[in-house]
């Protein structure tokens, strides 16, 4: 069997199948939420790392150096800030061509700079080799002192909840990948959202403060990564799709497909997270972005995310959220 | 300027100049020594990461899956024991082409838990993508409670010592690249050496435990990490060639090159350590591997590494150590 035809998902639990959970009760989360955590003496340490690799995440041709070091930053900020931590330390590891410049490297290392200086973060270490093609896997490391936000911890009559807007990231990749001219204003925030995302360090640390225990990032896209959530913790899904909150820029430019931008776009750092309705009533009003409600989780068909209108009827998803490896992916809109 | 003009090692002085020292006196070691430490409450955590890229690190024509999840994993234990640390968790970052085999994954992974399991590492977690070419990023975390090992601590009139033999992992890289035809057991040694090295964790402890306060492993090369321990701390070093441990298997299949297998052949995961004689004469009746003293630290001619015979006549240095976006440099013995 390929990797191909197992997919993304099936290759993590297959790892998680092989790995030893040799330190025991320390390790609090492995293989499969949006960081691993592990108990040190005085608090938990969170630890993530993603990759970002030429032409499967990026191409060269739309993205600046500087946004690609913000960038792969900012998606493992996103990371930690999804467990309930704040991120400390990043670890740099970085292949390059021979022939790529060098004043590029020093804005790649600004971008990084930029992000890391808003959030107090280190850039402590990391290994730089030659590569044929340009590869960036960055590790950020964190601590959480309170609750640890998984993806594990939602439960049957919880409501669904969403930070800021949905579509964004999504429009942007269209944008750029089809050369669409948009107006200034539009093109700007639709580029910065697919670009240079900022990870709700933030709001994360006010959900864990105040009683939220479900949280994950949207980097897979809505519907793809609640039914993560859905199937860690047990439970089904319901959303509400007239309440999700597309931004209204995208609205506008992509009329007849900003559902699909919201529902099925990937590379959003906004947080959905689940609770009772009178926790997320008391956390919308000290969150500094918005926060709307979408849906609620329910105890029957565990694993599932169904989609409602405004009269009640079911609406089908048309395209599914991002996963390395489907048939037809390569970061693509599908 | 290209990135291979100013190299590997330029490169990272230029990144180190670029990010922020942002955590003040908690980080204690950032970009450019064998790992990251900072402070924690209760004790030091240091952090690594090193990444592995197919065609340029392995081709998987020479090496199998198990043998590159064991090597990924082991070139980072060995940076945390060049540090005086235990290694304890670790993050797999990983990019596959579609059609990569579900079972190599399997083998991979039981590679890198067969050592993990060795050194009580848990794989905690990581990422994976989809990518035109094999790609492996680790990262590990360990913890240090006694004295940091760092390349920057070496003194004037220090012994230079190093574990166990070296030159092996360099001829199993030219054995495997020409196809030789050696005696079963020599190429058994010769192919564990480059492709399955045992990081030094344990030899690590003992040199924090016993006063030694500078090390290094091997990885680019005795003369080429000698040097960055010479520059990192402001001496010079004279290496005696005719003291230098060359396993005798390797003397006898290389006769010729022995000695530039053992000077600049990379890939080496012993520990290169400085110290008084009197701690060095202690440490060798401790150490569970052959500890052998090759030169001394000296406080003229900071940053060079001279080169003796046994008459006290120098000798030049044919070839030079590992660095990557050297001139022709891809992981070849040059």
């Amino acid at each position: 069997m390929k990797v191909s035809e197992l997919g993304e998902f099936g290759l993590i639990e297959l790892f998680a199948g092989i790995v030893i959970r040799s330190r025991g009760e320390a390790l609090l989360v492995d293989i499969g939420d949006d960081a691993a955590a592990w108990r040190t003496d005085a608090s938990i340490q969170l630890a993530t790392c993603d990759a970002l690799i030429q032409d499967v995440h990026f191409t060269l041709g739309t993205t600046t150096w500087r946004e690609l070091g913000w960038k792969a930053l900012a998606v493992n900020l996103s990371d930690i800030a999804a467990m309930g931590g704040l991120p400390q330390y990043a670890l740099v590891s970085l292949g390059l061509p021979g022939d790529t410049e060098v004043e590029h490297m020093v804005e790649l290392y600004e971008g990084m700079v930029e992000l890391a200086r808003l959030f107090d973060v280190a850039i402590a270490g990391g290994d730089v080799v030659g590569s044929p093609l340009v590869l960036l896997s960055v590790t950020v490391l964190g601590t959480a002192s309170n609750q640890i936000l998984t993806r594990a911890a939602a439960a049957s009559g919880d409501h669904i909840a969403v930070t800021g807007y949905l579509g964004a990231s999504a429009a942007g990749l269209v944008m750029l990948k089809r050369g669409l001219q948009l107006d200034k204003e539009t093109a700007a925030l639709l580029r910065e959202a697919h670009l240079k995302p900022y990870p709700r360090v933030i709001e994360g640390q006010i959900l864990a403060c105040h009683g939220v225990k479900a949280t994950i990032d949207l980097s897979d896209g809505l519907v793809s990564d609640l039914a993560k959530v859905c199937k860690a913790s047990g439970v089904g899904a319901r959303l509400r799709v007239g309440e999700i909150p597309i931004h209204p820029m995208v609205s506008a430019a992509f009329r007849e497909d900003c559902l699909d931008l919201a529902l099925s776009g990937g590379e959003v750092y906004e947080l959905l997270f689940t609770g009772r309705i009178e926790v997320i009533d008391k956390i919308k009003g000290l969150m500094p972005c918005p926060v709307t409600v979408i849906g609620e989780m329910v105890s029957d068909e565990p694993g599932r995310v169904r989609l409602f209108d405004e009269q009640g009827g079911e609406v089908r998803l048309r395209r599914g959220g991002w996963e390395h490896f489907a048939p037809g992916s390569n970061n693509e809109l599908r």
